[in-house]
């Protein structure tokens, strides 16, 4: 990782290597999650689909590997101080658990608008709530001053190489459980989980094709690739709440380089597949775990015909932490 | 099976070798179901559960796996004038599902109030809907004439060997994937699957304690197990549209002398259940399916001392079929 040519992979914040040595770190840890098939789903794609779902996964998200592999990657006098992190939920309940495994305190900025269950998870998991502002600069100021009171240590949510690497693990286990896969299919947003499953698919098999899904109102990826470079939205507008952070400059090089295209869907297909994913495969998905599945099925995958050779295609279902709070409150009535 | 000991195992319509059968005839067709576990619900229940996701099961429910054993058991002769049963929805489901993979025709006898999605469901399969009055004796009546007009095979939800036995290889991969379990809670409605789970458990460890759970509104296994004998309800009134039947004479014995005790629930225990399965297992599961969790999580259970040695608790999640079709309505506003 000390090279200096930008486009060989030795520039990336985490490899191969890196992502085997963040599986051996959190396996005692990790739920080794379940692929889920369904006959029904790979007639209406008409593909061959595998579910690897994280939703799953301890704190019901992927982002437990990241956050797991980043708290014992700290040496001990690091780690008594404590772990601080901005998130919009996942991955502060991943946080909060994987300190309260290792017995540090966690410090946990959320701003107010985060929703409800997600709080919830951090409270349960010991986490340290601190309220920001929604905006992006509240709730950096706010950390930061966490930062200065504790001698706490900052784990970003995507842009940190422990955290890409733990979430490489993923593709480890999904090829060993379907070799088959010939198309993997993750959702981006800031973009920890992509690059760390680009990364490692990659190594074990260079032909896959790595497509990431995109939320209509918050695009920041698809524009970036067309321009060449970090592209900001001045807003986001997505019911999936976990898709609407921007790439950031570890993760950038990664999407540039290895993911091989964006495919972009609106609220109205990422709901339909939450639909699909409860009535189908009997999983509780957030918004932001569907939208793989509302990518396969969108027309932009469907009709375009450089896909017409993706025939075993694994889906990242991200996680599914979902307020829903609504159907319990109508059936005890 | 033709022994004249009314108590000896050997009267049972299903044993530890024909489920072993069985489970050799459906193992092309079935899902081998994941199983999971929450250090939350853990830690809830005060005791270790282990999930047996038959929710993923093909069709939805545990059913899949009676009735393409049923169905793969009749000679070809007998198959290719097709199949008929009256029921409250996932046998249904499951039959017509068998029925197509074998390519010979289904005949589904549905009440009205049966719910929308698992009409649906049979339908997708191919299964031809015939449909009858809500009462148990339009249904049969029905079925008969249906029996009469097409020379088919009449193959009843529960009440049938070849069912018990598909039923009962779900103890054959639990005690695989979780050896530890010291104590099975299933659902019980006609029996067929505790019979099955019970003749293959206690087959294998003859020190394993089955439990049934039961909903209040329609607790006949319960009476049954207090008055010695089979004692049907004069009307049943429960949520969990699944556990409406009554206990047959091929199911009795054997829940007679297999099963331990039974525990009884009221639906706002089974809809808490239900939630929870949802929030925090992220699995969708109908009102039928959580009732052991609601079971494990009552009164009746945690503050009874003869259950104070089961540690490693078993939970058989029957199926997923559930209509919420208000969420995604409300969500799509």
């Amino acid at each position: 990782m000390e090279s200096n040519s930008p486009t060989s992979c030795e520039d990336y914040a985490a490899d191969i290597s890196s992502i085997r040595q963040a599986q051996v770190r959190i396996e005692p840890f990790v739920h080794k999650t379940p692929v889920l098939t369904s006959e029904t789903l790979n007639s209406i794609a008409g593909r061959k689909l595998y579910f690897k779902c994280e939703c799953f996964q301890k704190g019901g998200a992927f982002k437990f590997r990241g956050a797991c592999n980043a708290i014992y990657s700290l040496a001990d006098n690091q780690a008594e101080k404590g772990v601080v992190t901005h998130s919009s939920g996942n991955h502060a309940a991943a946080l909060a658990l994987a300190a309260k495994l290792r017995g540090i305190p966690a410090y946990i900025v959320i701003p107010k608008n985060a929703p409800k269950c997600k709080v919830e998870n951090v409270k349960r998991y010991g986490g340290q709530v601190i309220w920001s502002e929604p905006s992006m600069e509240s709730r950096e100021n706010t950390a930061n001053k966490v930062l200065q009171d504790t001698g706490a240590v900052l784990i970003h949510p995507y842009n940190d190489g422990r955290i890409i690497s733990g979430q490489g693990t993923i593709s480890l286990e999904f090829l060993e459980q379907a070799s088959e896969i010939d198309t993997l299919i993750v959702p981006i947003s800031g973009g920890g989980l992509i690059s760390g499953v680009a990364l490692a698919a990659k190594a074990i098999n260079p032909a896959i094709r790595i497509l990431a899904a995109e939320p209509m109102g918050a695009d920041d990826a698809f524009q970036s690739k067309i321009n060449g470079r970090i592209t900001k939205l001045s807003e986001v507008n997505t019911i999936a709440d976990g898709l609407r952070a921007f790439l950031g400059d570890l993760t950038w090089p990664i999407v540039r380089d290895l993911v091989d295209d964006v495919i972009v869907v609106d609220d109205k297909e990422i709901i339909q597949a939450m639909r699909l994913c409860y009535e189908i495969l009997k999983i509780a998905v957030e918004p932001s775990g569907a939208i793989g599945l509302a990518a396969v099925l969108s027309d932009g995958f469907q009709q375009n015909p450089a896909y017409s050779e993706c025939n075993h295609i694994g889906i990242v279902i991200s996680g599914g932490n979902v307020d829903l709070g609504v159907i319990w409150n109508s059936l005890e009535k």
